[in-house]
């Protein structure tokens, strides 16, 4: 079989490996014996870094494969039968799991929100509405942060949210697969202790970060660490080897690499969205993360895509297409101003549409 | 957190990290970019060179990090919600998975049966059992192999299964986990390409063989491979860095590695057990794998823990208690030099209770 | 326990017991010795009955208790893990059935849509949008015939489900709790022998057409009908009595019992809406069925509640809700006389607001 | 479609429909218009009447169609998703209900025991096997009273039950399918206040002791009892016309009708009983209730089939064949007669196997 020779990807933060310390680190731990099922010495100490990093020593830190599949193991231990989870249209678990929260037997509440980010104001009316025992029972509202669309959730909007859950009887779930992007953005004023203090739990993003895989689930409501353990194991995220991941996090969360990867994906992003609007074009999000969103012209995409591989992400009525670019810990100085160079040079071919796209985001989002 | 001395561990398979050749596999192929969710080069690659192994080339592989995961989400994939799985009462499905299978909503039957192997004469009264709509319906046979007792299944064993089953309209399914120990015995006379004639789908295990993580799917049947992905998605078991399985499965089946490595491990534990048959006990199941049981007086139990890490496997009614010792590839030969000279001298310090523990074996299988 | 003097009650179709004819029928039924679990002479017959009815003798009959039961159950059976339903935002199993079809473990996706009703056109953007295994696959389309709103499909109204849902592999699965009404308006062009070529699968209504519970499930595709009644069982559906839900549907089906029920309960409803639209409303669906759906000025609401029982629907923005009224095979000429009186002078007392209401249907249907 | 001549049936205590009683309470109570959904005069009121019978005022009481769909729902409401249920290998939810608690999630795990009954020593191991999170955790004991082989477990032995429970956080849900027969017979020292204070949930079965259907569910542990008519809902257990059952566990219930159906029933098994024992077979079961079981000759049993129906329950090794025969509240005198006169004749007839068959009970049981 023939591969055809490779451009430069925007496709996603998980094109490449491991970042060379934490592929250093695996290597390490592999040369001793150690306690399989994630009780091994490496698992012990990053849970500890990461308990000391969000200050709460009560917190129970659980370390998984991937996102869906925290997302379900969580979910599932978190809630009775008939209890559902809201999240924004554009939330992972509604529409890119493949059902995986429905599989465990949960509905989703969906909601249509701007930005990809929930308010009280949307969530209120979702409650109103759920008043019986002949509908489903919200109980946990899922956020992620960075969302979908590359948006951020500020201090006082999780706080906001929050109060609004606490009122309610609801659990506040965030899904941090790019918590780094997040935390790393110049603007952000969020720091892992709010997020332990504001939610019930929340899980670090280590796959989209530089780890070769895993995240680390941190449960910060004491109501809901019985026996998660079990969980895990049932829903099959158990690794005889649990001591891949935790090494992984151990060398993440020693010092700041946790948080200079992420800062290092924020840059070319921001470096990569710098290109598009000095051309002339509105961005689809107010991203200042690792995900850029922007709508172009099809043709202006096909050019595109003759040299860099990214992800189309939504239809726009009048011929164009918004695409997606995203940067990673490993993304070179060189991949961008290639980018860079090949983006001004389409957008002086193509007469800027700017004017005629003004409307897309609004049509999509609705 | 200090952790005592670490002592010389026959506790698993998976105590240690991965093959240098396979971690080396893995760091080649993270310095460039790949796509994304198992349909990366590596993956590919190691898909065929596993279809040419078992001279298949319809046959559907997939990798899944472990084998719960494998497990449940192949059953899950196959099953009608009626339908259940019929498994030695020790398979690994049947006890050791926390209700994995059962969580999709499927019963697992559990048959007693010696030395965990099934056949057909131990089938056939449970599927005539099963007659109307007030039961389940046994669709699927479970059979691990080598098996939790470290048996393994022979050619004839295997087809007189795959016949039962075939007639029946059942499905056979083989679990894996410690395939390569099973196909490295002395004895063995079951190559790949038999199993993929004689199964419904059976994975190859790679945790236990030398990778950080990883298990190769292999549906042979084409009336079950249908959107399997789908199911992958859905169960939590699809990595976004995909590569990391395929890299490991590449470098274990580009040549004869994942063969040697297993081989190494069935000789250091052929040689554990020699030092214990030469004491003159006998050993709890007829294991020439990499697992090793064999009851002891509870004294001598303790006594041997104070050198070294074992599972106990049952407790035996007369104070004594079924210990398992695990080899793997990266067991060296001090660490069984060690065992062999502290057992020799531990059988010669406690009065030979070979005799009085003859019907142990008996009385856990029941 | 004191109970407040009973108001007249339009609140739904199941306030009253079961037609004295079909009360007889069980009475009878009770005196001979039947075969358990709707393998009766009764359940039997009236299958017979209705697949004559429908002029389809290959069809599978079964009868459950409930609405739920038959939707949860027959989907359970139908689809894989991850396939998902299509409904309307209001349809039954979308919305008010406590997330029945979520705890098989499908996820049911919602379309917005006017009247309750679905279209190709609606249909068509969603089976767009799921193009790949990190989402559900849409694999049945539930409509409900008369719908949540009380309007119905018309022949080639489902006609132009069945072309679009055999084009693209989707199954079409029609909810009939209330399908006698639907079936006796006036205006109805659609015969059960169209409905049994068109669907996959439909159900019959009982419970809320003079039965005491009952719904029978008509099973048209001979591909879905394997080993349904293990389904039936594992699911809770199966009673050891079966015959009262096979007396009923005997008494139902013998002649036009059936049509004649529902046609009473329809001319009633109509009544209902004249008086309303006589005193200058707009109705708020275009329902000609036994449910009839209107918004009023909230202080009229309450009025009317001081006399009648109803179901408030939603709330409109400006002061006003929805109410549904809802005639059956049991209302009385009295009752209906009696709500025409007051609704007259109650409407002469307010203002009327039918103006200031005009936008409340496109409102609520959002 | 003809059928043969029925012949009398000792099946079942489903055959026939519903006392004259209740279906006067069922015609009566559907003369008027009643709440739906289980919130009618009725159910409250057969509510009412079970809380001061089993004198508990803070007893959740929810009538529920059949006992599939009480078990199935009781237990998916009270455990989390790892926690499997215990149950006697002959317990209804073990064997004959389709998989039913598996397909909402939990293991049913199964432990051999003579009579069907369940005690301390046969719970001890299981609970001592189950001690880590690659295993299922125990949570609940599920015991059926009269059992399945028609025994019934007394004051001290539901004592002890309970005691062991308590100590271990397991909690105990008693089964009553058939609870009427079990408090009706003659030495039984076990009121219906002792299983409320005993148990954590039970359910008094209507459908075999005269109700058309209904099985009337008791949570006795306030601890469960929250949200649960959303999961009757959600497993499609709720009836739009609740007075179906709230109407005839009122009348079960408004005197002594309930115990008095039931002892009408076990009168005559008991008659069938003697007639067997005094022509020299020993029974089966040590039953004292409305099921009685017997081992016969093939021969013998293909010869009653002719005139008389019942189940076979298992085969016995020499020739011979387990029948199960059951009485119900409408079992007649001449029925009991008549078959006491063809037993004694067929008895005399065939070479009396009593001593043959000594062994058979231990056989089956294993």
């Amino acid at each position: 079989m023939t591969l055809p020779p490779p451009k430069t990807s925007f496709r996603n933060d998980y094109s490449e490996g491991a970042h060379p310390r934490l592929l250093e680190a695996l290597a390490q731990a592999g040369r001793k014996q150690n306690a399989g099922y994630g009780l091994d010495r490496h698992s012990l100490r990053a849970a500890q870094l990461i308990r000391e990093r969000i200050r709460r020593h009560d917190a129970d830190v659980h370390f998984l494969a991937g996102g869906t599949q925290v997302n379900l193991t969580a979910i599932a231990a978190f809630l009775r039968p008939h209890e559902a989870v809201i999240a924004a249209r554009t939330g992972h678990v509604a529409t890119h799991e493949t059902g995986a929260i429905e599989a465990t037997g949960h509905k989703v509440l969906e909601i249509d929100c701007p930005e990809g980010k929930l308010t009280p104001a949307l969530l209120a009316p979702v409650i109103e509405q759920h008043g019986d025992e002949h509908m489903v029972r919200p109980r946990l509202v899922y956020v992620s942060n960075s969302t979908e669309l590359g948006t951020r959730y500020g201090f006082d909007e999780l706080k906001a949210l929050t109060i609004f859950c606490r009122e309610r009887g609801l659990y506040l779930y965030l899904d941090g697969a790019r918590l780094g992007s997040a935390l790393a953005a110049a603007g952000n004023d969020l720091g892992l202790p709010d997020i332990a203090d504001m939610t019930d739990a929340f899980y670090i993003g280590g796959t989209k970060n530089g780890a070769l895989l895993g995240e680390a689930l941190v449960i910060c409501n004491p109501a809901l660490t019985g026996d998660f353990r079990y969980l895990i194991k049932q829903r099959g995220g158990m690794l005889a080897k649990g001591m891949v991941l935790g090494a992984q996090f151990e060398a993440l969360f020693r010092d700041d690499l946790f948080l200079d990867l992420a800062r290092h994906a924020n840059v070319q992003a921001l470096r990569l969205r710098d290109s598009i609007t000095t051309a002339g074009f509105t961005m689809f999000s107010g991203s200042d993360t690792n995900q850029q969103f922007v709508a172009l012209p099809d043709s202006m995409v096909a050019k595109l895509a003759e040299r860099f591989e990214f992800e189309t992400w939504a239809r726009v009525d009048s011929g164009s297409t918004v695409i997606r670019l995203v940067a990673s810990w490993a993304t070179t100085d060189d991949a961008v101003d290639e980018f860079m160079q090949n983006f001004r040079r389409l957008a002086d071919e193509f007469a800027q549409p700017a004017a005629a796209l003004a409307g897309s985001r609004q049509n999509q989002e609705k």
